[in-house]
């Protein structure tokens, strides 16, 4: 039989420790990535992944697959060169978690679905909106756009989601339907159509997501406008206040605050933004899918201070917090919120069970059938405890630190800023790289070595894919300021300034390569 | 360091094995719940959920909690009588796929980050989609609510979703730009604010994400009017029609037909549908979360004859399929529709990239960061064959059809339906059950033993509750035409009759049981 269970339970240690042990060895030969091209891995993959037939195969030959085939076509986050994106390397307590979450299988929609772990992630919620303060705020909570400063108690809650994204999409939802309701409409019984339109105000910066839900809210992309940023990627208050005068604060249905946009890792700032929030009576959903690691920081917590005052937040432990993917959380300071989106099912959530004080928290989500991903956070914090867990997210900070004055001494890097949480922006321009072809005194090629912001943008595009192709590193490209440039995001704790200084290296030779390739094919048409 | 590496290894490998271990000691215990009552599971929860403290602990201490707090308090879906919801076992291969997809950790947003990864899930999703005989349908796509016939080739594409709600939300969402857009509105811009109305039509049974989706989408839950149903719960094709009349078929968004109620099981009738869809020109979703398994089925196939047709299609493999969550996709027939939520991103989806033909796979999907669920499916289909895993999803009907007999021949039970997917609805109603009180002549008693509708509800709710509480077996109660009823839902393929059997007997013993426990309350207060 193939079903996990009392009769099979043996076959299943077998093959979790067949499994573990080809994991470590792919863990232990410390590679990035092996596959090659996209056309490579697109053909590897290709002559294994259509092997679906009427007849099964034997495990041991699937498995040399995985070894051989899946495996090395994987980008390893577990390398340190592994700096490309928002994408960390997991924690050993994720995968206990993991292989626990996969074999309990638990359904978070229901209590008879997911009993203990129903509990688990309601105390971890209470938990976390502690860690926020959402509690101790002096923010009552407030009626929106109403003319009133009535204050009332309230208790924050949240619910565990599959990501930022879907977070972000809690956020805009129930500002949404809070704006709405404050006008007297039930946004969610009777729909957008023939009510008065809205904006939603972010940075420039902001992830997005926020104009992808607001098209998916039917308030439509051009609902969001975005507020100009500084220097360092941060909110402008004054283009705030000047945004909200413009579209008149009645017509704001949020703002959206970002600590840590996804390239440069800029935070707003939320105070400030909190202030202007609590003035005008406008929802504040912070967007902390990175930022939020800061709350177990010692040394770079104030970074978020005024994460408190925010509505409703977005955390992310599939981020800075080394979490396996699925790990997001989404918390309201006033869980009285959550009403306009609850939806009764006679078998998930009645009111019975409700009368019974029995929790099915299907009612606080927007996924049904939902992963017990909470397991993996509680665990992570419950071994580690908040002081090592914090001085592995601080690692990150400092690396980058180290790493951007790294970049900026050299003379072939233009540095784009100061990291303010762990990504680097940069990018390779070789100074007077016509040295190398001194020999060639042809005024066509002295021209061409006076590289295009085009050709500077498809070089460091060609030196990123370089380094992944040849499992040197993963790093990212981005564009900032509409310049193509490289992006270290340094998550990772085992990631030293010494493999920082070989990246760069590695960066400097490939760059140098491709120009020389350049230089020589330039050289060989003339 | 708690970090996976190759410095970790062997601490992952030891890990691996004990939790595997205690993993493997539960599932020998076969038990369906240990937990107690729901006060019961919260106060040993709370006991150690909120254990976080500055410094951490020992990992054997923890384990020691899972084993002896966590493991107790979760339901087992791999006991043969854990039959409440669409909340399967899980197959073996599902947890090996699970300890590769959390150790290797590829997130789906780009191909950088899941190389090998991105085009496994692009070859299933052609796979299912051929599985689906969307690329042979007779139905070539069409131009949504225009007065024209225009035939265009199309290629059929997909993505795979954290489950049904969130594939219904993407039929929804692309149904509902494709019919504004027909109007020349660009809803995803402009958003639906001053456009004009429309419906989406489901049937009365169809799954509760439909209105809320529609509500999150801004149509508002009144945008869905149901359709009426017949006994066996399948959409009225007379009524669809008459639906259509009243609304105005230029009015229609979508119509959504089920394939697989969540209750009843039941199966709109698919081919019917798409006619009406075709000739009025009208989107077609199709949920089949549950019943897509019988794509797979030899003697049940042709209850989703018509699927094919199908405009956006739902699919759950953490369902009847038995893969641990998540793990749901969404095919649509013409990919052309996915572009009106595209949504660039330089670090992730560049325009260079398409250039070069290296898919990202963020543009088709809601969420950014996303598992390698594909993996599991692939997996599962590789080891097994369509033919094996065909048998045991059949499994479950054929046991259902038995389970229908076995309570239809009882005198104190009430089969409410025959069963079309594998869900039984019942109820327990004891005949003449003053029998147990004949010693009893007073007549208060008398009247007593006549249960109302209320006092049945109220029984048959006690017994699922009293049957998981004593952990006998986990069954759920749902309503059905307002009157309380139990259900079993037998996707478990190693569940007999002869389990069915033994609960039966044991709804009728705890049913007896509160009755004798009424009686005697009854007579002692007398």
């Amino acid at each position: 039989m193939y079903v996990l269970n009392q009769h099979t339970s043996e076959q299943y240690l077998t093959q979790m420790h067949k499994t573990s042990a080809i994991i470590k060895e792919w863990l232990d030969a410390n590679n990035v990535y092996l596959g090659g091209s996209p056309k490579q891995v697109q053909e590897t993959v290709a002559a294994m992944a259509m092997d679906i037939k009427a007849q099964g195969r034997d495990i041991d030959a699937l498995l040399a697959d995985i070894q051989t085939k899946l495996l090395p076509g994987c980008i390893s986050t577990a390398s340190s060169h592994c700096l490309a994106h928002l994408h960390p390397p997991t924690l050993v307590i994720g995968q206990i978690a993991e292989m626990i979450i996969a074999a309990t299988n638990q359904s978070m929609d229901s209590w008879n679905q997911s009993p203990a772990a129903t509990y688990i992630e309601t105390q971890l919620i209470a938990w976390l909106c502690q860690r926020c303060k959402f509690d101790s705020s002096e923010f009552a909570s407030r009626e929106f756009n109403k003319q009133t400063d009535e204050q009332t108690t309230y208790q924050s809650g949240g619910v565990f989601t599959s990501g930022g994204t879907q977070s972000n999409l809690m956020g805009l939802l129930l500002a949404r339907n809070t704006f709405y309701a404050a006008k007297g409409v039930d946004v969610q019984r009777d729909g957008l159509i023939g009510q008065s339109r809205s904006v939603i105000l972010c940075s420039d910066q902001a992830h997005f997501s926020i104009a992808k839900n607001a098209a998916l809210l039917g308030l439509g992309q051009q609902s969001v406008q975005t507020v100009a940023t500084d220097a360092s990627g941060a909110m402008l208050i004054a283009d705030l206040q000047h945004k909200i005068k413009e579209h008149g604060a009645d017509n704001v249905m949020a703002i959206v605050a970002t600590a840590g946009t996804t390239d440069l890792g800029a935070i707003d700032p939320l105070s400030a933004i909190a202030s202007v929030c609590k003035q005008a009576k406008i929802w504040l959903h912070v967007d902390a899918a990175w930022g939020g690691a800061l709350l177990l920081s010692k040394r770079y917590r104030d970074l978020i201070d005024g994460i408190d005052q925010a509505d409703s937040l977005t955390l992310d432990f599939h981020k800075h917090f080394f979490l396996p993917i699925s790990c997001g959380a989404f918390l309201l300071r006033d869980q009285r919120h959550f009403e306009s989106i609850r939806q009764h099912s006679e078998y998930l959530n009645s009111s019975a069970d409700d009368q019974d004080n029995i929790p099915n928290l299907v009612t606080y989500s927007l996924q049904t059938t939902r992963r017990f991903d909470a397991l993996k956070l509680w665990l992570a914090l419950d071994l580690l405890g908040t002081d090592a867990y914090g001085a592995l997210i601080d690692s990150g900070l400092d690396t980058a630190r180290k790493a951007a004055q790294l970049i900026k001494a050299r003379p072939d890097f233009v540095l784009l800023h100061d990291p303010i949480i762990s990504s680097v922006l940069f990018y390779f321009k070789p100074q007077g790289f016509s040295q190398d072809f001194d020999q060639n005194s042809n005024e066509d090629l002295k021209e061409a070595t006076e590289l295009t912001k085009l050709q500077l943008a498809q070089l460091n595009r060609q030196i990123a894919q370089d380094l992944l192709i040849n499992n040197i590193a993963n790093i990212a490209t981005t564009e900032l300021d509409e310049q193509l440039c490289l992006k270290l995001t340094i998550l990772n704790p085992t990631t030293q300034i010494s493999d920082i200084k070989a990246i760069i290296e590695e960066v400097a030779s490939a760059g140098y390569a491709r120009l020389k390739n350049y230089g020589d094919k330039l050289h060989a048409a003339i």
